[in-house]
């Protein structure tokens, strides 16, 4: 079978799945869990080949890579949490009557078929099919090569797992190449969403390749702006916290922007924590009047995702100027502003054009599992579906369910026509 | 300036739409109620105009071009009605307590611009400013061709009125010609939706030729499932008035399926009811054998939005093959099924793919003002953002707000990490 086949197959698949009750769901979890502490022994030897084949990688992509005991044990308990949160699926979102007796409700249910592109992480794998598992979505896997062989034995053992419940295997299919990928992103009528996880250029390839709707964000250009009426320490913790506690992260800021009238004060104070931390710091001219060893701005650097422990800093003459810098320079992400000014506040909040938008606290906690949304499947920066962090309510949409007893519009329409009630019931 | 750059200050000249509270909303609303009124003499000589070269055109597109005091009347009663809508900016959607004090909601927020092209019909421009108004979104407007002289009369009123408000009149830009709409579809970075009405080529088009978000529906290939434990004269009266009550209307059927152990007695009983109305009759085998004057089923029928008096019938062996049958030749727009069995109902409603899914009733239900949305922006048949008719809730996202005192998350993580509360707030 060709790749379009195989992907149209899950398709049709996943209908048993999609119409499989809470219970039955839990247990096809439940099925997969087992069957991976079984096999075990078969997966560790795949991820050992793909160990040493990556013997020349980068140290961080290897651990990344490697898949541990210790790592099976957490997926097997992310998998037990996943069972444990509340069914996705048939939650009533509206409920209104029409008429007496004529009853509309608009109720949850799963998109259909989700791609999800990830990266060399054999535990991402697991994660994203309980997900898909929990919600009742076909899901469409394909990884990071350098895991290859252990996402085929991941993937064989939770085929066979399903294949002994009541749902089978139908609904999971696991690509192996680039090409797969590309056939994958034309399959408009098979697929409901794709969600990419990798690199910038990656994901924006994907949203440049396709007229399926993609759930991600391309690139994490987060702000922090310190105001004229914030607390000064507070300034310095949370910028801290937002830049060096895990620069690789999408939620870290690139730029924190600084009221002209704290300058003198604030940016030495902020720029000494940094030096301490190892931040390089890139300013406008003003900082680096403040700050020895600043890197004079260099264009681009506005826009840039540094990834890393950099940072520019940028004086402004007042919030207006933060917001307009912030929305023309960021990537509608997170952004944040510290002060103790309540119109301020309020200010940012409404005109800051960003998925998330925080006030006195680090920009770091744009995140599913702090959000409490308890599984996160990605973070989104698109204002359509779902957006920021999403959890698995991103992997659901609803329908109406209108219930009568004959009823045709005529009786609604004309000169004798009777009212709608358009009761809201609860 | 460019078509690219007056586009583009929609974009900064709505965010004062966004960011006005639900007073300043009505008062621009109320404003432009006055203008139109105000400015009547000027519409009319407009559209007097418009009328004149159209007399060409055939009398339903002169129907619909005619902008008579009544529609004016009408309109600016409409424009009252959305006023009186409940605010749709600033719902809290979700409440959570991260820690103590540390508060996280989602709200509702506009999404930005529109851009929305409509056909020649005066009313519809007023109907559609007054929701982007209503919902704080900027909008940009073509309407068709043949309403070019009406559309700046209303288009310039309308400014004019909101110019006097606090307001300004930044938020609405008229475009004129094809090609500034090629334009439009090209500004990713500038409008946030794009809806589209018209033809189905039409949409098809706009869908294919944009990556921005497209709220709609290509076409509106509907239909009705008449079960084995179907009462039959329900089967009659609802297929009737699907098909029969507004025939170019997206929610009326254009297939009707038969379980194969009813069709000798209800496919004779509705075809008659068809034949008083005028329906032509395209069948199968079966139903042809059936029905006198049955036009023999041609390749592609199923397919076919006939929007006029036809239809196809087709008998089905049971619900199994209804379902399959409507999933796979349908639009995922509207289809019902008539029975007094609950489980082939139940099997229906699960199973059937579609933006909403009906048991004994009509299909033309499927509407905005019918569901009690209130108003009616579009139907979409996407999974995704709104499904199914949609009202002011499809022109809102949702916005993160996240608000504490200094937090930081490194207070989370690690050893003797605090744990967050998650405690859900109403």
């Amino acid at each position: 079978m060709t790749t379009r086949e195989l992907i149209h197959q899950v398709k049709t698949g996943s209908a048993v799945l999609a119409a499989s009750d809470g219970r039955a769901r839990d247990g096809l979890l439940s099925a997969i869990r087992e069957g991976l502490l079984r096999d075990w022994p078969a997966i560790k030897e795949a991820n050992d080949r793909d160990v040493e084949a990556a013997k020349d990688l980068a140290p961080s992509v290897r651990a990344r890579l490697t898949f541990s005991r210790d790592k099976l044990d957490a997926s097997v308990k992310g998998i037990g949490e996943v069972a444990n949160l509340p069914d996705p699926i048939g939650k009533v979102l509206e409920k209104r009557e029409l008429d007496s007796g004529f009853v509309l409700r608009r109720v949850s249910v799963p998109l259909g078929v989700v791609g999800m592109i990830f990266e060399a992480r054999p535990d991402a794998l697991i994660q994203i099919v309980s997900l898909a598992a929990k919600s009742g979505n076909g899901i469409i896997l394909k990884g990071g090569s350098e895991a290859a062989n252990t996402n085929s034995a991941l993937a064989s053992s939770i085929s066979r797992s399903s294949d002994t419940t009541e749902i089978g295997d139908g609904w999971l299919l696991l690509l192996h190449s680039r090409e797969d990928v590309n056939v994958m992103l034309s399959c408009r009528e098979d697929l409901d969403l794709v969600i990419p996880r990798g690199s910038n250029q990656f994901v924006r390839y994907v949203m440049d390749h396709t007229s399926i709707p993609v759930l991600g964000h391309a690139s994490g250009i987060c702000h922090m702006y310190v105001d004229r009426d914030a607390r000064l320490e507070m300034g310095v913790s949370c910028s801290m916290d937002a830049k060096t506690n895990y620069p690789a992260a999408c939620n870290a800021i690139e730029t924190l922007l600084v009221h002209v009238s704290i300058a003198a004060v604030f940016v030495p104070m902020v720029a000494a924590a940094f030096r301490k931390a190892g931040v390089i710091i890139h300013g406008d001219e003003t900082v680096c009047s403040l700050v020895q060893g600043c890197v004079p701005y260099a264009d681009g650097d506005w826009e840039k995702e540094y990834l890393a422990l950099e940072i520019n800093i940028h004086v402004v003459k007042d919030e207006g100027e933060a917001i307009s810098f912030i929305n023309a320079h960021g990537s509608h992400h997170t952004d944040a502003i510290i002060t103790e000014n309540p119109a301020a506040a309020e200010k940012f909040r409404v005109h800051v054009d960003s998925a998330d938008v925080f006030v006195n606290c680090s920009t770091r906690f744009a995140d599913g599992y702090r959000f409490g949304l308890g599984a996160e499947v990605g973070i989104s920066t698109s204002k359509i579906h779902a957006r920021g962090p999403v959890g698995l309510s991103g992997l659901m949409t609803s329908k109406w369910l209108l219930t009568g007893h004959g009823e045709v519009v005529s009786t609604y329409m004309g000169k004798d026509a009777k009212p709608f009630t358009h009761k809201e019931l609860s």
